[in-house]
């Protein structure tokens, strides 16, 4: 059997204490470089894969430098202490530049805890929205390859079909999960995150160029919660909080359809004009 | 004239390439080690300091790998990855440990980027609250000492004065400010994004131990905005998102009294029980 696609583009050879050799994956080009949500679940993978890895990942902060280069990358995971039920990850991925030189193309901190149960309780219950089957799929013809890997199934605030400059609201909800079946994980989360289009696009109903700068994803449920989630559907929110000379922040929420908030996610977005 | 209080607790002398030299202040102590928000705004500082600089902060994240011990600490910031308009940072916060040897007790990683006006619109307008002179002073004796370098009037979501167990919701605003007249600053704002405490004290109305595991902060006003706040009142909003097996998020908006969404800012926390 041969491995699913997410699993495939977040592969890594361990290649030294702490280093990974990895790929960038053609499924999952982006309009410049990969798709940052797989880069961030590459970035996490180095971490789960390390042998000292102590629990699960608590909170991870992806930071893109720049965009990769199509080819071989090299990742650093490094624990820079350990506690008796929390580790914290310095992450870094590097490529070859122009010059040969090793040059940093993302960088990320990671913070992994090994967690016990205590009392619990959703503060931000799920939205009250039509269920998955109730919900058409989005059909717009596709620029970029990594949106073919998710089924997408807009309740509010889908992708503008025509840019009007007629938008006055940032928030999307939409379900979402794996186009090829396969199991939710931490590494697939991550991911799933980023799956929110820049909300400038929504907010003005006018393109311009965007790209993620910082992300970061506070993990509530663990590797055994994501089991009962299974290729069940995801259901997603993200809205903008202000946009500011050329940068604006982006705020989400991922629930399982059974209504367990399974991340908070938040990043920080780059827009021209 | 002598140095601002909260100057003299950030400041850092150089003593190498990126790499400085500071000591915890008593005037920020906690309950253990220093204030979060102060172990922030140093490490921004360092990064504020280094001859390499290019812009403002956008964005920080900061890892609390361990309570600072009482006395000197050594910060590295290194600038990882400097494009045309934004720079990378990694920085790291050691001290020395019982065998001597230097250990990890925070890091974070940030942000600067030169920033250019564009379209820009806040999505989080500031709720209609009572204006501060309306408000009284919230006068719990304070178990820390870092609690008496801020002026604070709770508008609602008070710290609990009696722990019975009765909480029902998690969201607090107040509008908050320097006890010592100081004009806000990034390094200010940076720590200002801190002050508010452990949403599990508030939604339970049961005093639990807790500490933040890792704070973000997204500066959506550059110096020049802030230099116009100067010492005037902020109004802070925080609430959490869920609580789960031992850990929270918290996720806070800072206004200006005019109104401006001076930054976002999410943590994830740690409870005990």
């Amino acid at each position: 059997m041969s491995a699913h696609v997410f699993d495939q583009a977040i592969a890594l050879t361990a290649t030294g204490d702490g280093l990974y050799a990895g790929a960038t994956s053609p499924a999952y080009a982006n309009m410049v470089g990969p798709f940052g949500g797989i880069t961030a679940a590459t970035m996490l993978n180095a971490v789960m894969l390390h042998p000292s890895l102590l629990g699960e990942p608590l909170s991870l902060t992806v930071n893109y430098c720049a965009a990769l280069a199509d080819g071989a990358f090299e990742v650093s995971a490094q624990p820079v202490r350990t506690n008796r039920s929390t580790q914290h990850w310095v992450v870094l991925v590097t490529q070859a530049g122009a010059s040969g030189e090793a040059e940093t193309v993302a960088t990320a901190t990671v913070v992994t805890a090994a967690r016990r149960e205590t009392w619990s309780v959703d503060d931000e219950p799920m939205p009250a929205v039509r269920r998955p089957d109730e919900v058409k799929p989005y059909t717009v013809p596709s620029p970029v390859e990594w949106i073919r890997r998710y089924e997408m199934r807009p309740i509010e605030g889908a992708i503008p079909r025509t840019w009007d400059g007629t938008g006055s609201d940032s928030r999307s909800r939409l379900w979402m999960r794996e186009a090829v079946p396969r199991a939710l994980d931490l590494c697939g989360l991550a991911a799933l995150a980023d799956v929110f289009f820049p909300r400038i696009w929504l907010r003005r109903a006018t393109y311009v160029p965007a790209g993620t700068v910082s992300m970061t994803v506070y993990f509530h449920a663990g590797s055994a919660q994501l089991a009962e989630v299974g290729h069940g559907w995801v259901l997603g929110q993200a809205r903008a909080q202000a946009f500011r000379n050329g940068f604006f922040d982006q705020t989400a929420l991922l629930w399982s359809e059974a209504g367990h908030l399974l991340c908070s996610s938040h990043q920080v977005v780059y827009y021209k004009e």
